[in-house]
């Protein structure tokens, strides 16, 4: 039998990016393998905060709006300054990503501006969008939203015949990079391309990939793309999301939430809209400014700790545990892909009474999380966890099998929110 | 020449109000009379804040979005915790508003769900959406992006022609129910009658009224509002906006933004999107919790004043400032309505060299605002401003027009955000 507890310990001793787990606000005592649904609080968030809170709103006042405000606080570039952070861990540009509203929010404008590209002159009119079953399901559902507009026609293909479906009403194929459940990452640059040949235009949700595994969005030449800023990007709970137009677009793009601060002028106050230049125009509303002063903390750590290094980490530590369970709680079905450039950075398992298993490490304060019906799912936040974290997650799910302890009925009741 | 000064040293002195300034961090040297545009930071928020971040996030992790996660956090319930707490504020009942996104995408969801209505069965169909030009410049903007897709004609008239421009063709009466520039107020109760008896809907835009001005939806039986979070409400920069729908519509109530949070199971993560039970369908994205939470402390302060209270005071102040203005400073001309029952929480006056003007106070630590191209803006925020602070705007004024200090180069270089 491996000794998995001595390699999580060789591991551990010998992982570059141990000292960065330090610059979290973490409890020992928890093993935290949920990073992918709620990225862990930064050591230097909360003093951030409280700047922004006292000083910035609290004495800075209105005129922290301004770069001459408060601690030079500037809040109205804050959208700007955040997605061009996150640009480079994207593959983009620093003027192709916007930090603004949710990625539900986002999905609609980009979705909407696709479609109004196939509204537009010299393009032949297509309305279908794209996309698998048991994709993300606000991904899904804000298209079902354009369809009863009359605008979308939604369809859906298993991933396997994607590239079959693809054909001449297809206006957009709209993807997540790596699946919220079973990890599996698809191929952006194949898809990328089968999908322009077939006159398509393409938008990745990157929220389970940005900060956790190699995106380059403008290598892979992708139109469109959102992500999460409250996952690997670690922005707290309800961050702001992103959005990414590739350049190309810029001069044409038309999205429906045309908002004041997605004005050419907002503070000219004048009766018609005319779109601010290239993503700035995708802002709609006022920027909720403490949460997005959050997110640039949580992007700055990110960017200090390395995209390569997180991705070498993250493989091997996913590796790492997908090896222990299979030899150690063989009961588990992973449905996560074997090869780790396959993946993100997360492993998922069926078991019938996977709600209970998962309810039952967090007793123990292992925390992952369940996703119905029946997965288990750990996330391995390369920035933070151990491997030591692992390595108690294997064992404790032998522990609770064995012992039958997921069968206490106070495991299957279930929370608001799984 | 009356005495202002000591006028105002008397109405401070019996203040009912004054009190409570003091729930607020506020520089006694500054006298702040922009809480129309962002409100106060509310001495209890920084804590609830720090707590939040700390406790609930840090330590409480994933399981805060439970109602026993750390603290009883319960995140996932704020937005209809937070609207059913703005709900008396505006006459509505608590399952009729909900706290989500901005404005501006809140204006985008309920118009949409006006026209759809208007796409429904049994409905002639019904495209306009009729403002009034000059009305807040998201507002418009939101009817024009939804133009550009086709789906609604945007159609403006001057206050004074709205009834009149009422035909058979109007979907949806669109109004600012207090003007943000001017500060004029519209009957709520007559023009919406008119609307409905034109066969049309009306959507109320309560950004300058709520926290300020009396509200009562029901009585009017408006159809829609939607309303600002961070004005006197003090919920903070960018903190997030709320939507309000009468319950005769709660249950055909169709918006596009249907994101996972509006589903009637967000965690079953079904494929098709089913709207969650009456306003719940208004939410889209993961909501910001930090900014959420931030919100639910200024709209306890404001509900612990009592709107009665405010609504007194701010009408004495506006109009204790109106009259100085116009008998010290006559060279500025008042826009605002004469009469406070048909006015906001604030004051507007034309002049040729108001953004300079308006530099020279804030450079003598009076702040107001200017709105282009030629409005002095001056707000009253009953919660927290004194008497004093509008006589040291009024003097001060003075003295700036007297010694032409206004005339100095540095107050004409224009900021970012005016």
């Amino acid at each position: 039998m491996t000794d998995f507890a001595g390699e999580a310990a060789r591991l551990d001793a010998a992982d570059p990016l141990a000292k960065w787990r330090g610059h979290f606000l973490l409890d020992d005592a928890v093993a935290y393998l949920d990073g992918n649904s709620l990225g862990a609080l930064p050591r230097a968030t909360p003093e951030r905060i409280e700047t922004v809170v006292r000083r910035e709103w609290g004495d800075g006042l209105i005129a922290s709006w301004n770069p001459d405000g408060a601690g030079g606080a500037d809040w109205i570039t804050l959208p700007q300054r955040v997605g061009a952070k996150i640009a480079p861990l994207i593959g983009a540009g620093p003027d192709e990503v916007i930090a603004a509203d949710s990625v539900s929010v986002n999905l609609f404008k980009l979705v909407s501006a696709a479609l109004a590209h196939f509204r537009g002159d010299g393009h032949r009119r297509r309305k279908v969008v794209l996309s698998e079953p048991g994709n993300f399901p606000t991904d899904l559902y804000m298209v079902d939203g354009l369809e009863g507009q009359g605008l979308a026609t939604r369809k859906l293909a298993p991933r396997e015949h994607l590239e079959a479906a693809l054909d001449k009403d297809v206006a957009l194929l709209l993807l997540t990079h790596v699946h919220y459940k079973t990890g599996a990452m698809h191929d952006m640059l194949r898809l990328t391309r089968a999908a322009h040949e077939a006159g398509a235009l393409v938008l990745w949700d990157l929220s389970h990939s940005v900060g956790a595994v190699p995106v380059d969005l403008t290598a892979a030449q992708a139109d469109f793309a959102v992500g999460c800023g409250y996952k690997y990007l670690n922005g707290g709970p309800g961050a702001p999301a992103f959005a990414y137009v590739a350049p190309r677009h810029h001069r044409a793009l038309r999205q429906p939430l045309s908002g004041w601060m997605g004005h050419a002028q907002p503070f000219a106050f004048e009766d018609d809209y005319a779109p601010a230049p290239g993503v700035d125009r995708l802002l709609a509303g006022t920027p909720p400014v403490i949460q997005m002063s959050a997110l640039e903390e949580g992007v700055d750590l990110i960017a200090r700790i390395g995209m390569d290094a997180l991705v070498a980490k993250s493989r091997r530590m996913s590796e790492f545990t997908r090896r222990a369970v299979a030899e150690l709680v063989p009961e588990l079905e992973c449905i996560s892909p074997a090869d780790p450039k396959a993946r993100g950075s997360q492993l998922s398992w069926r078991h019938e009474h996977a709600y209970e298993l998962c309810q039952a490490l967090i007793e123990r304060r292992v925390v992952g999380d369940f996703r119905a019906p029946d997965a288990l799912r750990l996330g391995f936040a390369p920035a933070y966890v151990r491997y030591a974290d692992c390595w108690r997650a294997v064992s404790e799910l032998r522990d609770i099998l064995d012992s039958g302890a997921w069968r206490e009925e106070r495991f299957a009741e279930r929370a608001a929110v799984t």
